[in-house]
């Protein structure tokens, strides 16, 4: 595993210009609240929680921004339907909050995508246009489509109100946090020290979120993005400072297809270099182990993406005495079962062989 | 699937004498609360909720009636230790209990458990002998032990406080069905009409206190036990009106190895005459399929035992259109994962044939 400490802003400012605030997100939690569900906190051993958001509505995290997109888009205009452009899980996400608005629904995806999560679009009345891999592609067809069909555009990341809703698993793992720790299951300080979050980085929408949620509640909190070895372009866009945009070929490597970005978002950026402590990086043994370490130890189907946090944490797990307790954030679970299946088997395998 | 109806007493006869009452399931519930996870009742469709008891603590509901009991005889007497025979949630939930309330352990378990379960016994600092397969063999050693070591005797079942604290699950099926309805989640009316609870009958300690805590609480609700097919001592027995053993080699063919025991208990038998509506039974390769559909729509890794539940409501769901919502208890995780991918494989087989 990779470090990398982003150039000392920390948490302390908050106040940037131009960044979403916490009453967005708190306003965004209020809209959420009779379509999304509250995740557990799920507290493994003293020194590890998951917030499950496999076992979220549409089985990601997505949801929550694609409905607060569209939502507090729909309190300002008349909208007549939303196109976005996804590899997968905010598709999901859009199609899904579209239906139960009342509007159509497009999406632009890439022929890479996991014929699942392709089929669950389109069972919620979405339409389905494939491209190729590129991401450039796809926000040009999408923004195409928009011009031409006058429907609202909707990134994955590049949107306050996207960030916004991510940022509700921030408000709630915040606020589960403190409650176990009333309830004496947890140890640790009412204002985050000694706690560290670890959050998956694609578009960087949700670590956007989730780091200005944390930080915002619990300011000595650590906040720690993580990414496969493999399509580490938000590493390095923080160490250089500046958006770096990696080749397609490259981040579709990864098995991690919901982080298969070529680069985070420049909102999404803002946001990454004041709200996170640092980012690491994942091989893809790591997260094929970590796979595996959900299912036998937490009973949870995790997708690859959605295991990088728990990658990343059982890496690091011998070499950060200060740290009290870690939240992982467990970002989705939708995973095509037969490569599920040969990931659970490889790892297994590489127990058996102590390669581990 | 088989349906076999239970001889009229319904839900109405709840004032039984010599069976476990509501208050001792709210008295359980206040005891075992520290220790033992509120685990989600999670609302999959707007048909079906899972009560999602592979999030708890040890992996399985056991560790409620286990930790009631024990600590309800501490209330009590001075305890050296405890002694149980056990097929392997049972175990676990026992060791894990006697470390809480620093006790020692001793498990008595057959040598077809699977050696995960085993392993994690022994993690918890409880003392593993391994038998044969027989059920009446463990009995009989765990009570040799129990007399000349002078420790506490725990059966799975046959126990007030197991079931009362079993019945915990109920309890909170209960109050998360009535929350889930005040949130306009959930249809269905506040005493339980329309509503079906399935829940999986081993030993039959489970069964005993959902159904007592649900019809309880929610007189109208109807509550199914479900066993495998190869196991089907706990029909039978129901509709002779007594207890019948089936012989060790039969109830041990089943995948299912928390529900391979030869009957249900005597104590449990008067529990579900009384608070069942009827049993069903579902087939090897339902449960396999059930196995599988938990991990594509649910996100769960359930073991076989755990997914009967939802094995019969998938096999049942086309046939009941007076059932508003049904809640599957979901009663366990522990699997091993070779078992696991080869159950997971042959069922997506199986979807690709069409056989299903």
């Amino acid at each position: 595993m990779q470090l990398c400490e982003v150039s000392g802003e920390g948490g302390a400012a908050i106040a940037v210009p131009g960044l979403v605030k916490l009453p967005e997100v708190v306003r965004a939690a209020h809209r959420i609240s009779r379509v999304v569900r509250r995740t557990p906190l799920i507290p493994l051993t003293p020194r590890v929680s998951l917030k499950a958001e496999c076992l979220q509505v549409t089985g990601s995290f997505k949801l929550r921004g694609a409905y607060n997109a569209i939502a507090a888009a729909l309190e300002e205009d008349d909208i007549r339907g939303v196109v976005t452009h996804s590899s997968g899980n905010h598709a999901q996400g859009v199609a899904r909050a579209a239906r139960l608005l009342g509007l159509s629904a497009t999406a632009v995806m890439p022929c890479t995508t996991p014929p699942m999560k392709r089929e669950r679009v389109a069972r919620d009345g979405a339409e389905v246009i494939e491209v190729g891999t590129s991401s450039e592609e796809r926000v040009e067809v999408a923004r195409e489509l928009s011009r031409t069909r006058e429907l609202l555009f909707l990134s994955s990341t590049e949107h306050p109100q996207i960030i916004a809703g991510q940022g509700t698993v921030g408000l709630e793992v915040a606020e589960s946090y403190r409650e176990l720790r009333e309830a004496h299951v947890l140890r640790g300080d009412g204002d985050g020290a000694g706690l560290e979050v670890l959050v998956p980085i694609g578009g960087g929408g949700l670590a956007s979120g989730v780091g200005l949620a944390i930080k915002s509640l619990l300011p000595r909190a650590t906040v720690v993005g993580v990414e496969p070895a493999l399509a580490a372009d938000a590493r390095q866009s923080l160490e250089g400072g500046r958006v770096v945009r990696w080749p397609v070929e490259d981040v579709t490597r990864t098995i991690a297809d919901g982080l298969q970005h070529t680069s985070v978002g420049a909102l999404s950026f803002s946001h990454l270099r004041v709200f996170l402590d640092r980012i690491v990086t994942v091989s893809e043994a790591q997260i094929k182990q970590a796979i595996r370490w959900l299912a036998a130890e937490a009973h949870l189907v995790v997708e690859p993406s959605g295991a990088v946090s728990v990658a990343a944490y059982l890496a690091e797990s011998a070499e950060d005495a200060e740290r009290e307790h870690t939240v992982c954030v467990v970002s989705g679970g939708n995973v095509d079962l037969c490569s599920y299946v040969s990931w659970l088997e490889e790892a297994e395998r590489e127990v058996a062989n102590g390669d581990q």
